[in-house]
């Protein structure tokens, strides 16, 4: 390897460490922190962010990548695309001012203690000036970039390579009137029971069981941990440091299963990628939606399955005799597909799903075109909630403010997840072609073949390639919906007998 | 505040972030980090080290340095006490390179992991090269600075500015007979009884005990926490997230409480340091003497106290009726304070303690000045303790491998405890003759007046004053040891009734 890549490679790998020590004290913030530790820690992650930008936007960077596209001009080779990817980044980067890099930690980490306290008090009003100034240094964002269709292009880019507000459009406006019937026609199927979901779980023990599931399925914990937090996540501190967060409700005990099978799912895929990318441009998940493939496909096309509930039933049963008495394993399969409108997003079924996803991406929008005004957020979500499920939030904290994005100043993200749904079905019918007996396999408790056709398929590739390549790459097509629907409709078919 | 102060304070406002953020970090490897996340960890640590260095040792702030001195030239003002500490902080800063910083910080966090193998396995040969490495790299460190009159001194300064190690060896030789005489007569006394120390005690209910009384003490859990970790500390994130490590050991359950104690004193100090030195030279406690003084009052002159447990003893007692069972206050203030050689010095006593150090002490210069090889380090700590102890450890965790220092290349640091004992009894000289009723206070569980008088005298004022300076305006005297052996002879002439 040149010199020049070498040199490359030693401001690259700093920019990485600058920004996983940013994601431990992002971690530390949400998992520890003191309530007293706020502000200092807004100061130490804008300086932290103020350098790695100063640092990967220096005009060395920039001659060194002039000089190295040259040099390595394949991007199908390592070098070639981790050259790629940084130029992209460098370009993007160069457009954003450091000091309005600090402005925006400063201004994201007051508004997540402002969400924080809203959310507890159920009441927007503690949040709206904080989301307001995350709305306006949004759009001060998208100003540094040339006019693009629609101002949202530019925010959609950052999670989604490529992507064009117009083309999700689209993808959802062919969707929703399929998932609108598949909605409709299960609400005039007989209904199913899910009563049992919501009787009183020991806390530790549905904790105990989420980790034994996630260890099964391959989540590392010799290079991760899950810790609570006020929502889930999962974040990177190193291919062997890939750490996860989980949530305990009262009201949908369980609920916290899926969290620990969505993250896992997540946190896989971060623990699969090829060691030797870290420290590069190639280094984590290549987007957010073939990230949420991965979360969606564990949680949903894995764990809300029958065959993974044959093998787990039995001893969920024995852990929980009392809650589980009299139920079946057919009737548990049942109420954990229960479809049945509801006001949280990440409790949400997978025929309602969508849904949230499509109120969000329109509030976005409007929030970022200037049709909506912060103030009346809460009342335009109500109404769409009415809309589009049928149903009135009872407050802010099960309504506008149940989820924690738009707190960190992130705009754009949403639609990721729906998208994610998408790619998932995709990659699972391709899977299924690949693995013949796979049911077989998780009706055994068997994982590892599942885990590894998505390690050598697409986890170890981390960024090398652009996630529409990714998925044409594995599954011979773009991202499509076809898929999606063939499974949602098989599914419901099945549980509502339609 | 002139142009040049403020862009001096911005740059070592970065400064003061990375080294915090670094701290983050630092807590989380000892309290969180999976096994597979050191190596990725050590380089995060040696980048933000780098980086630091390379900040503040730039052209830049030599040159506002020197205009500043002109400036800013008394050291009576905060603004000329920056100066003063930046300018000598940068001093000895530039002769540092910072590949030398980074090459000893991936050693540090290598030879932490060789460390913590090495105690579970109680086997010094798996941290010998690491520990060689650390000492190799120690040497080096001190071949950067100016010959002195012992190459132990350039350590010695990094802790504790201005001290010299004929200046403590001279105090611990002076101190060393008065303190053998002590523990001679305690060994021919009547022997007190501590039986009940050493009980099963329960861990949760020990854990909430020690922070209910460091609650009472005045650390303030809204800006902290205490976590568990391999050894207890003290780390600061800023004056508003100043975090404690403790562990439960079942052989003496009730060291937990003096761990927390101990650590609180330190966390105190850094929780009443001026806010308005946050980010700038002035932040954190003056020196290592002057910290310990803090946690060793909280730890033994207050916690060790008669009139401590005629106030707690009661709750003790209720709280552990099965183990304190016929045991009288009395008889626990004796067993509390009983001295015996033991091997762990963190949990020795007040009598004895100061033998461990004057052990490290030698054994430091030793490694230094290379009239001691590492691998003979294992023996020549056992014959030390033979000779001033009279006991044998029974494997090297009990041993060589009880402290963490080494493992992260601290070497410099354990004799400032000595003459953190040392400064204590001469504050609590000084404070109860501001504070007449103090016995008093404490007997009814009353700290605020004794918090306060610290916080005034001592915490506010941060790194303004070196310790020497501080001691001599608090006291009237720099550190000497009579106070310290006028209380030691009180105190365990009352125990033993010598």
């Amino acid at each position: 390897m040149s010199d020049k890549f070498n040199r490359f490679k030693e401001i690259i790998g700093e920019v990485s460490d600058l920004g996983r020590a940013a994601s431990v004290l992002g971690w530390d913030q949400q998992v520890n922190m003191p309530p007293g530790g706020g502000e200092a820690r807004g100061q130490q992650l804008a300086t932290l962010s103020k350098i790695a930008q100063e640092k990967f936007t220096s005009d060395e960077v920039g001659r060194l990548l002039e000089d190295l596209k040259k040099e390595y001009p394949d991007s199908e080779t390592d070098e070639g695309a981790m050259i790629r990817v940084a130029a992209r980044n460098y370009d993007k980067a160069k457009r954003v001012p450091p000091e309005f890099v600090a402005e925006q930690a400063i201004a994201a980490t007051k508004a997540f203690e402002a969400w924080v306290e809203a959310r507890q008090k159920s009441d927007f009003s503690i949040f709206q000036s904080a989301l307001e100034k995350n709305v306006e240094l949004v759009k001060k964002y998208i100003s540094f970039f040339p006019p693009a269709d629609h101002p949202y292009d530019v925010l959609l880019d950052d999670y989604e390579p490529g992507m064009k507000t117009a083309e999700v459009q689209e993808i959802f406006g062919n969707l929703r009137p399929k998932q609108v019937s598949l909605i409709k026609a299960i609400s005039e199927a007989r209904q199913v029971k899910d009563d049992f979901l919501h009787k009183k779980y020991n806390e530790q023990k549905v904790w105990a069981f989420g980790e034994k599931i996630i260890s099964k399925f391959g989540y590392d914990f010799s290079r991760g941990r899950q810790d609570k937090a006020p929502h889930p996540f999962e974040t990177t501190f190193s291919v062997n440091d890939v750490r996860i967060t989980n949530r305990f409700e009262p009201g949908s005990p369980l609920a916290t299963l899926f969290s620990a099978m969505h993250e896992s799912g997540h946190a896989m895929y971060e623990q699969g990628i090829n060691p030797a990318y870290e420290r590069t441009p190639l280094e984590g998940g290549t987007s957010l939606a073939v990230h949420e493939s991965q979360s969606r496909m564990w949680e949903n096309l894995v764990g809300r399955s029958l065959p993974f509930w044959e093998h787990f039933f039995p001893e969920l049963k024995k852990t929980f005799p009392s809650q589980l008495d009299g139920v079946s394993i057919k009737t548990f399969y049942k109420g954990i597909n229960k479809v049945e409108p509801s006001f949280i997003r990440v409790n949400a079924d997978e025929a309602t799903y969508n849904m949230h996803i499509m109120l969000r991406l329109e509030l976005e929008i409007g929030m970022v075109d200037g049709g909506i005004a912060i103030k009346d957020l809460p009342e335009i979500w109500n109404e769409k909630m009415r809309e589009y499920l049928g149903i009135t939030p009872p407050n802010d904290a099960q309504g506008v403010l149940q989820d924690i994005h738009w707190s960190y100043g992130s705009i754009g993200y949403f639609s990721t997840y729906a998208l994610g749904n998408i790619v998932s079905a995709q990659l699972w019918e391709r899977i299924n072609k690949d693995i013949k007996n796979l049911d077989e396999q998780i009706r055994k408790g068997q994982f590892s073949e599942l885990r590894e056709w998505l390690r050598e398929k697409v986890h170890k590739y981390g960024h090398k390639y652009d996630p529409q390549d990714l998925v044409q790459k594995v599954t011979g097509s773009k991202i499509d919906s076809a898929a999606y629907v063939r499974y949602l409709t098989k599914k419901y078919g099945d549980v509502y007998g339609l």
